[in-house]
């Protein structure tokens, strides 16, 4: 495929991506809009000029696209965002059936086809509950190793169903939020009897490299999704940083899990690529003969659940250089997104349409593939940056930015950069 | 303090509580109310016929009493709650200073003063997170014991700080909603090796008794609250019934804390009591050596951290015989809400315009005082009905309701009736 469009040959927004999102400028307020190489195209703008003329099935819903969040878009299910993405394919192909909508229209370019420089990123969904797995099965393992040794790394439960616990949905931001070194209550001297914490701005901030979901379709109360039908409640998935503070979670943990160590900010890509961009790279689950034997709520027909998404963990320190520390890879999920849905509603629980189900940390097994510091330098050996400073783990004014693009030059489909930089801790008066 | 209007001397809803609440009625759509004895006053129908004339504060906000949430109305802060409190207990007083305005307005009475047989509650807020604490330190302490013997029933971290999870708020839901009873996976021997789950509807299904508060003023992210001002933060209060499965949670829970065992529902009183009108309630918090020895961030300058509000756990069987199974009382939470709101936001974390934070099970020391069946048959020693049959837990057709009522006949200010039946587990297709 190519297009009438000037599309860089490493964009992750080829036209084989097309991710949807939401913008503003200075004089536009938030509307949809798609990402096709260095471009935005304002949705709504092209949706009033009838550019969506020629697709039916959308025309009773062209209000979606004026919403400041899509989660109007993404309720309307999955064939409609299939036929969606597929007509906007179209209208930016070289040969597109419809040159008259927005190939030959000048003015229509000028207003609705926007530099992505000039475009504010919003979060694309109202989150309404946001829930992080732990499905990075060598994720699980190395920090099972750290904590109990690699006698007993995965816990009995692990292969059996994908672990999860309940995040903080205030604190999901666009990437590009900086966001403050949080403080809280840490231990200092974890040998001493009695135990006693310290308070301090966190001395072990971490991140977390995952990618994330969005609900599309949701589901009523007391009504579990079959594993068969789970995908089609998926909208599209995010980058996600989910960072971590070790020091407070280590001393709060007890007996509930994370809390503060996790409330203070969760990072995310603005453009959902959805689900049907990534059909193309489909892989092979990580471990087949444990998909056999899950119980029947769980297991998958097809044995491609996974998928083959290189990602990049880098690091730039506040002088601006960078260094890439993980390069990971999506197939290291021991769970799919639909049995996350699977699980996740296997009690009745509802999702609604802008829930978000994080992956877990994807790491691989080897040094660099670990998708954080925990793993990486367990705080003890030092990580080496390109310009001879080392980490254990963050330091205030360092930006994280995570990366994943699958496919190949001219026909990236990626998430585009997830970027946070830490800010010194807030004082309190 | 007297009222023209009848009010049954044991209802939760005298004069000196004033409840916010959503209604609708047959012929209206949802909108705020409060409760008054027997009767709901609809907010929005009182409004919109001058009621509030007197009350210039709320003038520009009228608007807030035809929203289906409480959200809008919450925002506007403590002082206007104050307010509008006083202001509707002056309009029912016997010697009210606006006798034109409801009392001596019988088309008004018949439109806005509506039987609470004839109205239907609704969830009062648009909950975007909701957050559970584990604040009630005999709660934790029997759990403890039951799990790692008395000596080390609490664990370190225990009187430090108040711990918590981040809960599901898509499944709250009010009181009277029924739930079918969850399934999952469950380990029927957990003595085998290696461990193997088998999936089955809970065999294990509890109650909590709690108290949970809604925020009604915000924080900005980055913006810790400090603990002088938390209280200003919060709207209200209401009972809950957080429903756990205690076998899911067994297997689940290690390492990440509950997780489906909790988010199949979670049951609240619709009717939200101010802040304010708990404060004639206040009592000592149950360990001042302790309050004292906080780190800064959480230490209240007031000894009186605590509320007096009696607590009853009610069960009744299919059969419609009803049995006090547990009375307890608030005065067991080791931590205030306010501290809870300062420790939530310690870290930046923003909590918005009705979030809510569940205080943990509310338990005392002896038998029947414990506010769960975890703590009162460890599945072990069964629990006597009215009707002589027993429960280890609940059983389907059984059901929960939870009371509270702080202050003396005639002058209660109580939460009203928190319940909930368990339905048959769904059948899977």
């Amino acid at each position: 495929m190519s297009s009438w469009l000037q599309i860089p040959k490493n964009s992750p927004f080829s036209l084989a991506n097309i991710p949807f999102g939401i913008i503003s400028t200075k004089s536009t307020s938030k509307a949809a809009a798609i990402a096709i190489g260095d471009h935005a195209l304002d949705l709504s703008a092209f949706a009033s000029s009838g550019g969506f003329s020629q697709l039916p099935v959308i025309e009773k819903h062209l209000a979606v696209f004026s919403q400041p969040t899509l989660n109007d878009f993404a309720a309307l299910g999955r064939p409609v965002h299939r036929q969606v993405r597929e007509y906007l394919q179209n209208i930016f192909r070289a040969d597109t059936k419809f040159p008259q909508l927005l190939k030959d229209n000048a003015s229509l370019q000028q207003a609705a086809l926007l530099p992505l420089s000039q475009v504010t990123n919003h979060l694309p969904m109202q989150i309404g509950d946001y829930t992080d797995f732990y499905a990075g099965l060598n994720h699980a393992y190395n920090i099972g190793v750290l904590f109990r040794g690699p006698d007993n790394a995965l816990q009995p439960n692990y292969k059996h169903l994908p672990v999860a616990y309940h995040g903080r949905a205030s604190s999901v931001v666009p990437s590009g939020t900086p966001l403050h070194r949080p403080q809280g209550q840490i231990l200092l001297n974890p040998a001493a009897d009695p135990k006693v914490p310290t308070f301090s701005p966190c001395k072990k901030l971490d991140i977390e490299l995952e990618l994330a979901c969005f609900i599309g379709k949701p589901n009523d109360l007391g009504k579990p999704v079959p594993i068969d039908q789970a995908e089609d409640h998926i909208f599209g998935l995010v980058l996600m940083n989910d960072w971590s503070a070790r020091d407070i979670q280590a001393w709060e943990y007890v007996p509930l899990g994370p809390f503060n160590a996790k409330n203070f900010g969760t990072t995310i890509t603005p453009w959902v690529v959805l689900i049907d961009a990534l059909e193309p790279f489909r892989a092979p689950g990580l471990e087949p003969a444990n998909r056999e034997s899950l119980l029947p709520y769980l297991r998958e027909k097809r044995a491609e659940s996974a998928y083959e998404i290189p990602l990049d963990v880098e690091v730039t320190n506040s002088g601006g250089q960078p260094t890439v520390i993980a390069s990971s890879n999506a197939r290291n999920l021991l769970y799919s997104f639909p049995q996350m849905v699977a699980h996740h509603t296997i009690t009745g629980c509802n999702l609604r349409t802008g829930d978000l189900l994080g992956s877990g940390t994807i790491s691989g097994k080897e040094a660099k593939t670990q998708g954080s510091f925990l793993e990486q330098t367990n705080g003890k050996v030092p990580l080496k940056l390109a310009d001879g400073s080392e980490r254990m783990f963050l330091e205030d004014g360092d930006t994280v930015t995570l990366r994943g693009m699958a496919g190949t030059e001219g026909n990236y489909v990626g998430f585009g950069d997830c970027v946070g930089t830490i800010l010194p801790a807030v004082s309190l008066q």
